[in-house]
């Protein structure tokens, strides 16, 4: 697909997942979440609670650690019929706070990349949703804030939050490019606005974060294996 | 005080206990968790050890309500030693459901002071700290989003937050007036920066958010009883 980036002016970055690593401690976690709850429900089956427990409380809780600490604690409550042992629970919620304190890994290439684009002169903004302090709290460990003009931490992803932002932010659509790792958070709803994106794998994805095959194709957007991919557009 | 506000014109608004009622949902679910903890420990004892447990979790957790509720699970677990039925972890996760899903309850003349400040020209924004999605959800449950410019949720309301803020706004500081209950977030924190601030009073404060008598005295700010108090200051 050939594209014109020559009117893009501001580029948005998704953090978690297209900057630094994140969902692999969710992976993890749920790994030891179903192994301490081993004792009443096979592995797959405690997965498939623990997500159906996410989104049945992700309009009460949001995206982010603490609502993903609470829906454990749930459902190691539902599932064990409430005979899940107190010490347990204090190791969920110890869990939950690793997670929060976990050093944050950038991906490969990514401090080059913003460098560059910084320096040729485009704005660069983050756009991620999750728990405001954590996100805050990444970016700063990250090292990476002083490439960025401007970080929003939006409740959702979806198109009306964008549209809001970029007309906050008056940024014209023309000129805005969006870079991240789930199509259906950080491509589609730009697309659909008219606004370019880029789609950069990450090795996992949440599966409330994946669309149809349909709706992947029907979408005009530009796929990418690493961030640093990026560089060579903007020449 | 005889203060100059002609200068003034953007006017930030605190939310919780400044446009609705919110601590008095918190001090209501703490008399609760004390009642399901009355086995362990006395009232006194128990609400002692839960302000102890959120202070210990805030660096980690931040404000809003799911850390509090993960600070009451943890606090429980460790006043009764574990001991903690695993029902009564239940209804704590059920407490916590409740106060994010509470109606919004406006304060008194918070509508019409709003509504006549901005049909004078006033720019008015919303500066909450908190959980981002929970202050989204109940600004719109309010009713009272068309009155404001801008809605910022802020992970904390130290001077240098409320710094970056304005300037992110473009906002001169000798324009600008805060409105809020807490003296510590709203109050002195802008007063610091050189802005204009004004303190209503809400019947009940969280202990974090107290000052000394000393701090209180040494900074200028205007005390009003009622939000109503502002319209005459603005004819």
């Amino acid at each position: 697909m050939e594209v014109d980036y020559k009117k893009i002016k501001v580029i948005g970055f998704d953090a978690d997942d297209t900057l630094w690593v994140n969902e692999t401690y969710f992976r993890e976690t749920e790994e030891r979440f179903a192994t301490l709850l081993e004792n009443y429900e096979t592995k797959n089956k405690v997965d498939q609670e623990l997500f159906k427990m996410e989104i049945k409380n992700l309009d009460l809780y949001g995206y982010g650690i603490k609502g993903f600490v609470l829906s454990m604690i749930e459902s190691a409550l539902d599932l064990s019929q409430n005979k899940i042992p107190q010490e347990t629970l204090v190791e969920i919620l110890d869990l939950g706070k690793k997670m929060i304190s976990q050093p944050v890994e950038l991906l490969d290439g990514v401090k080059e990349t913003l460098k560059t684009l910084s320096d040729k002169g485009y704005r660069l903004i983050v756009l991620t949703k999750g728990d405001l302090l954590d996100q805050e709290r990444k970016l700063e460990k990250s090292g990476l804030s002083s490439y960025f003009h401007h970080v929003e931490v939006l409740s959702d992803k979806k198109e009306s939050n964008y549209k809001n932002l970029l007309e906050h932010l008056e940024i014209d659509v023309d000129e805005f490019l969006m870079v991240g790792n789930s199509i259906k958070s950080d491509v589609i709803p730009l697309v659909n606005l008219g606004a370019k994106a880029v789609h950069i794998p990450f090795h996992t994805t949440w599966v409330h974060e994946t669309v149809s095959a349909k709706e992947e194709q029907e979408s005009d957007y530009l796929k990418l294996n690493s961030i640093k991919e990026l560089i060579p557009l903007f020449n």
